[in-house]
């Protein structure tokens, strides 16, 4: 079973999220961490995926290009962080295939742009899935969060303590791998436990 | 008339769902299965037909392409999954014309994606087709549960044990053939009931 | 004036539809036929013409095409079947034209994807159209009946017996002529039937 | 000033309607009848102007086209029927900038097909106007008028006698060219009707 | 600073509008009367600028296009009217320029069609804009107005006396330049004054 | 860390606005000011940047186009203002990268069009905006202020003294750089503000 070897964090609730962040190449073998954080969004939380995508700027004269250049993957007690090569290599379609999984539901923030760019740019349809923002403004009655950003979001419903994140995100440039993956497990952690939320 | 012996499966609610699956060949006529589908629904049920549809994630380059790998039909008492071959063959217009039908109604969850899909891949058009879990939402005053996946759909409607689903489903990749095909002979029955839930 | 030779068959409630089925030829006129269907939907009924279209399949490759191979028309006591030619003749343009007439109301179930297709495949506009499942959706306050097949949203409405219909086409692959006219009939009458009680 | 010399009709008020028929050559000068439908529809009506369109049905191998055969336009006093030639001539252009007119009002029923084909096969923009179906379904909160042809949506706003109306298009295939001017004005005075009953 | 030294004229409350009607030719430069526009708006209004726009029909065989020909705009105490050349000419980029302003919002009745024929046809975009008529029938609940033109429009809203605008348009081919300058004056003012009052 | 260096505003309510301009040459690093505009939007505000872009105008023959060619973001504490050169260079690729953060809100006035030129002119996607006038429109139950322009809406959710912006609007191509900069600084406050107020 793979192992998420990465560095661990403690949640300002006490909860422990443990991390792996994996630079794909063409001989890595991303399946078995995929089906890891498949079972434990089973087994241990609502079959709900944290997901977020990120983007490389490519220019092209006055204009830019994107190409998917990490996805991050969060569960109640695990979050996966890839980072993409330039060239498609076989072993994505692993990932590509899990983004259309039925079993689960993948939950982002202000992920619209990113779904359409993800089906132009690259072909990936991911099939089930759920624009976070939208639905607690139609559940809290409160239009503002559909707008918001992941901690502006999480701040709004959970009010929980995020200095943590703000200072490592206030001086991302300077910040280091391990802030940088710390504040992508807190981002994680705060959606998944939004999404807790809303379900009740 | 066709002949489901393939295996069955007790549900939760002691129902028997016979299965058959099928790897469309050539020589393979399918429309004595789907004749089978046909009559059920109109005698045992409400006129729905709960499917799904499989992709394969085909890729040139950066792109990623999809093409339809299977499909699965559920009626009350029945459960066919039809594996079909790369190349178009000819009696998949049977398959095709099945999908036309007005005489029922076709049932899916987060099937917006795949109605796109079907059509611009394939050409294939479900006439009369309804988004289940758009309509419970809509029915049940429950927003969130328009974005949920078949299993958590059902377990927000129908409150029954998913232990079995659950079982297979976190362990996909090491499972064998007759388990994925028990765990897609109960999300076809999960969705049937939550049908024939939301009917009344 | 134009006969309506065909079989004639008794509805639940005793009524009467004499129908007419027809193979159009290239020498075929069928404007009398048309003329006839006005006339008894101008005086008889509430301007409604209940409509269905069907579609063949032809395939290229991976793709499916679909050709406008039937329509049937319906009105209080009438129901017309054409079954088109494959290439295109002169005489079909009556049958475009009386489309696009206004007099009438064309009322159908579930014809959002047909009307596409009448345009883009056939350059057919149908002008005066109702979706009967939306306007029953909303008048009714039940929004699952939307999304259901003819015979579905009849029984919902009306609430009679259907029997008849249900015999014929569970076994539709076995059916004879007649019984696919009769069936095509008693769907027409249904639908008619709901289009009247959602006017009062 | 233009003179309305075609024959008058008395409705069913007793109020009178002076029609013009129109068959437009390359030499026909049609701004002076113009001109007079929108006097009289600035003094005696509530600068509304009740429009209908015609199209001519064209068609190459399985596809049909559509142009534009007629226009009919109606104010309180005056209905204007013009048949417009196969080739377009110079004349039509103060056609085309009557529509843009912004000093009216043009009001249609199901128009809005015909204000897509009026736009992508002739490049016709009709500036301000009304679908009064629609106006109708708001504004007296019975979702089906909307769906209504002109004829059925004036019996349910005005519930005035239409046997005169119905008498003429049951036989419209025997009708004379008077019958049809009848009708047409007919049709126009009730939409009139029901417009200004809407504005109460 | 420019100098509006067309007719004035009286508008029925007494108040007083100064216009300039400008045939733009290579040489002339518009951008000290839009600056005096821009002026007057910041002052004496409240940020709104009234603006009509105007087209020309030009035909290629059985289409017709659409070229902008003129263009007005009107403040509280200014009505400007600018004739565009048929050829691009430099300055005119004072204009686009002045309609991609953020320091006023565009206030048009029934523009929608504009706004996409100024993109389409010239590459204008005009930032910010509100179609009044759409924003009165929200504000008033009255659906009806969403669909008028700017006289019917103002007339609902001010109940004030038309007859003069009346008197002018119903005689509109036999107008003379200064009588159709008074006119969009009036409409002008009509609309600022429904604006105004909606503000309220 | 970057040094705004450009000249301080003092606002109505006796906060400070510092500012800084710069003209992007290809040699320039923008980013040290792009992560000090992040670093006040975590610290100091509610991870919010108020953001306005301008175009220039170019045009050929009887269409215009628009080039990106200044951009404005706001904090509480600081105002940049960037004019880009007219050729793509490299760093700009930090303000794109910028754009796409997901850990701050862009908090725009009739962005709209604005979203859609970044994207298609220069394939620019601004990851996480928020559209203030629509949302003010629904938090306040007034729809008119979805359409007004920056300094109306501001007036309308504040209520504080515009006389400094008006004058320098009104003489807008009289008024000098610093000037200028200042309304920029103005507007940029005004709507920081009016978000803040919504959010209460």
């Amino acid at each position: 079973m793979a192992n998420f070897d990465g560095p661990g964090f403690s949640m300002v609730d006490k909860s422990w999220i443990q991390t792996k962040a994996i630079d794909i190449e063409p001989s890595t073998d991303i399946s078995p961490y995929l089906s890891r954080i498949l079972e434990d969004c089973v087994w241990n939380g609502n079959r709900a995926i944290v997901f977020d995508v990120y983007w490389d700027v490519e220019s092209v004269n006055t204009k830019s290009e994107r190409r998917l250049s990490s996805v991050k993957l969060s569960t109640k007690n695990l979050c996966l962080f890839l980072r993409l090569p330039n060239q498609f290599t076989d072993n994505l379609k692993d990932l590509y295939r899990f983004f259309a999984s039925k079993f689960v539901t993948f939950v982002g923030v202000q992920i619209e742009e990113d779904l359409v760019l993800l089906k132009e740019n690259h072909g990936i349809v991911i099939r089930s899935y759920l624009e976070i923002g939208k639905l607690a403004a139609v559940a809290r009655g409160t239009p503002i969060v559909e707008f918001l950003g992941a901690r502006e979001l999480a701040h709004k419903i959970l009010s929980c303590d995020m200095s943590r994140l703000d200072s490592i995100q206030s001086k991302w440039d300077e910040a280091g791998a391990d802030d940088r993956l710390e504040a992508a497990a807190i981002e994680g952690w705060l959606i998944y436990n939004v999404y807790d939320q809303l379900q009740q």
